[in-house]
């Protein structure tokens, strides 16, 4: 049987707060496994940004990137919260090493050609160094990445954290039964975004293809499930959404094929 | 023979212009045996302090590190810099991985005693984990050190960079024969501040009192200097203190015992 690799991704509203952060953390610390810690910091690089007075532009939830904006993501994302994290993990017993992309080019990615739209310095992930990686989780090292990534000719790109996480998941699918936890300010995937109460505790596709056409999930949510339905179609063992609260419950919304 | 490993320091002024790190890359690049380099940021870190509003007080050329300007610290060392470094690098053929002394508890430190001056969030360091960092050098990774430690208990501590770079140095000597350089703004170490042509080609450390003594020595290169013969008296091979154009030609001034 495969040891099994918790990947979790921590969303920029739970970065936010001190004390959640600390409370998912202490509750991953005592997960059994190798584990993989993705976070974000969106939030925090708008509030920089607007301190800069900087611009922050977005198109369908994605940061337009000039060079300012990615001088503030890579700051923030790799700097501030990446560390952060990094010291609190040794704090709680795990030996931590904070990663972007561009560390042991560890995630290569190409610049978002231009199409309609010019996302500036954004990346998609085009190839993950599993072995490397794979080398440091059997040292056993807690890895934590950023949304930072490079394309291998000294730039630096901004990559959506949620992406890394999934290509992260099924890169590592062959060789781990990987649990890919997806961990936001909202309890799950809801029915009704405007009651708390209404998680769907457990969503397969054809569910989600119905409720996207009836209009059941909010925008931000569907990028997030497209990303959680490719990890689980290609080889993750187990995706979930949830919240801080749930998270420490095994509760939210567990994606079925 | 013992193999060899170069450690860099570049400081902040060379961080500061892009053609001149540049140039200090691809010459270190080149060099055979195992690599580290160690960065400050802190002219960068100032200038983000004063877009924010966050005043810059500095004892003797030490920050004051307030909450404030921890995080901009980070984020400018531990993100940007760092980084930058790393990709650039990778563009270079080296495999880079960029560390803080929090990730893999690779520096602790101690947050400094108030005594006259409270430093705040000011770290020195204590204990290097030669282990793990010397399976990363065996592995050919070159390691991008930024000046950020941490206490273990998840506070993160900012710490000199000379200090960061002469420690290592000092904690591989059993293991390698290293060459230590510190690679800063002047061509090495002068006669007379004013005339840059006057550069002491080797010092020892009877010179060096003799030298303060008689206020040769402007005041920022006395603790670089003590850092320099820390190391030499300490088994370091060599330790150089040059600029970006004396480093492309071996020059810069000799520290000897």
């Amino acid at each position: 049987m495969k040891e099994c690799l918790h990947i979790l991704k921590i969303g920029g509203n739970v970065m936010g707060d001190e004390d959640t952060l600390s409370s998912v953390l202490i509750a991953f610390s005592k997960k059994e496994g190798k584990k993989i810690i993705v976070h974000g910091g969106g939030k925090k690089a708008t509030t920089l940004a607007e301190k800069l007075g900087v611009a922050s532009v977005f198109v369908e939830g994605r940061r337009i990137t000039d060079d300012q904006s990615l001088e503030i993501a890579v700051m923030v994302y790799a700097g501030w919260y990446n560390k952060k994290i990094v010291a609190q993990c040794h704090s709680l017993g795990m030996s931590a090493l904070g990663l972007s992309g561009a560390d042991v080019n560890a995630i290569l990615s190409e610049k978002r050609p231009v199409h309609q739209v010019d996302y500036g310095w954004v990346g998609d992930p085009k190839k993950v160094n599993v072995s490397t990686l794979n080398h440091f989780l059997k040292e056993d090292l807690t890895l934590i990445f950023c949304a930072v990534t490079h394309d291998g000719h000294g730039q630096l790109l901004n990559t959506n954290a949620d992406t890394i996480a999934s290509t992260l998941a099924t890169s590592f699918a062959p060789f781990y039964e990987v649990n890919l936890t997806y961990c936001l300010e909202l309890p799950g995937v809801l029915r009704n975004i405007s009651n708390l109460q209404s998680v769907i505790p457990s969503l397969d596709f054809i569910a989600f293809q119905e409720g996207r056409e009836q209009g059941y999930f909010h925008s931000g949510m569907i990028p997030k499930l497209e990303n959680a339905f490719n990890a689980i179609e290609n080889g993750v063992t187990k995706v979930v959404i949830c919240g801080p609260d749930s998270f420490l419950t095994n509760g939210g919304t567990h994606i079925c094929k």
